[in-house]
């Protein structure tokens, strides 16, 4: 009857849409108890992020050990780390296997386009983060930067598909290559994981209130984990759980860009079943 | 269909029980909207509060008017302002009538007992935040303070009523003294308001997962507001979903000193109708 515990480890969104406000928002919904560790606060709203202060990389880290040793969770999930210390911190946590049920956003670059991670913090995800995370949800242009290759690459499912078995080999054990940015019909999620690489489709909503859907996604599939669950079957869940909270939202008019989305079934936008 | 907003002005709790993250699990759990300003960063569990990381005035007050120009809430709730400098800040926004049905829960002490104001902390809470506040919910320790008093004169539900009394002269439209933190049956809460004084009573519930019930009851406050209750219905309901979210976690064991309370219905404590 107590409920199972997830922490978010990521950036602070005063709009409330994303970074660990959707993260809680999202465990909650999913009926597990949310902690978190923020590692920056940004002053942002639906239409742009006005400022950015990083927390020092002994703040964070001082919030997940608070976390760890009092209310050890089921879950783990980062979002934005913010600098390369904070991932190689983070990292070495997850080294020591502190970390259970690890999702990595690989947050880097800001949703105005401007890169959070210099060459060093792609690295440390690589070659530190990675190869701890049970699942990682880049987008199409966080897995072009890992692999190295050009967001042009990825147009086709088949290409997408051979860099997802790229990052999976640094260690993840399933890898969720978004494609929710893409503009055309080609949308689909391409899931790499131990027995099969697997096309998740689902269609498309139209709606500009998307504001934290892959933070939401990513601490979906954790409090999905938290619960108990495979790896594939919660991101099977935390997609569809994503796509009822966007058609929830399409009528909302909050904010004058990219809006939030429904994350407690409270809009009146159609209901799939789960 | 489009939901209410909220703003949460208070510091972030790693463990969820508290802070914003009690205030925005409070808004989620009534239907509302909610958005945050992050004043410090703690490090903090059911046990300790291990670290304080305060933010500058400026990235306070940046996130505030991000929220304020983009997704204007209907009520306004404070919590920890941290320091003076963002107690001013914060009162001159509201003295512009920027801050909506504000309600101030004036955070002068840690759970830990030290002091996180100075002398000018409280006579900014007096003289500046608390003419514009709608309501405001002070602990005993804190309306002591705030009064010039010893918290040993409180004792009788007279004295308190004629605390609750002053502090409404200086300007709030409605005083919660809260006597949660009495160890007697003397527990009630007095409640000032423009038209009498009364105690608001309930059964005590009788366990150690109490962990932000004050930032929950005002955060509950500030949701009722949103939802254009009038205050005395808001604080009535608020005493009562913070009673609900008591009993539900009477059974929980997270963390090892005071667990965090079942904001979402959760739990299998007795639910009193509302």
């Amino acid at each position: 009857m107590t409920p199972k515990v997830a922490l978010t480890i990521a950036g602070s969104d005063s709009g409330g849409g994303a970074g660990i406000q959707a993260d809680l928002k999202t465990f909650a919904a999913l009926g597990v108890y949310g902690t978190s560790a923020v590692t920056a606060v940004t002053a942002q709203h639906t239409a742009a992020v006005l400022r950015v202060v990083s927390l020092d990389p002994d703040t964070v880290l001082a919030q997940v050990h608070a976390v760890l040793d009092d209310l050890p969770p089921a879950a783990v999930k980062t979002g934005m780390l913010a600098n390369p210390e904070i991932v190689k911190g983070v990292a070495d946590l997850a080294a020591r296997g502190r970390l259970p049920n690890l999702v990595v956003d690989p947050v880097l670059v800001s949703t105005s386009g401007h890169s959070l991670m210099d060459a060093g913090g792609v690295h440390a995800y690589r070659e530190l983060l990675f190869p701890h995370a049970l699942v990682v949800t880049p987008n199409l242009d966080e897995a072009a930067l890992l692999a190295g290759t050009d967001v042009h690459e990825l147009v086709t499912l088949e290409a997408r598909a051979q860099v997802a078995e790229e990052l999976r080999r640094l260690g993840p054990v399933t890898v969720v290559l978004k494609g929710g940015h893409l503009r055309d019909d080609t949308s689909a999620d391409v899931v790499a994981g131990p027995e099969a690489t697997l096309v998740l489709d689902s269609v498309r909503v139209e709606t500009r209130n998307d504001h934290g859907t892959g933070c939401s996604l990513s601490a979906a599939v954790a409090a999905e984990l938290a619960l108990g669950v495979s790896p594939a079957l919660a991101i099977e869940r935390a997609k569809s759980y994503v796509h009822r909270a966007m058609s929830g939202a399409v009528r909302w008019q909050l904010g004058s860009g990219h809006g939030p989305i429904d994350h407690f079934g409270w809009g009146d936008g159609p209901a799939p079943p789960r």
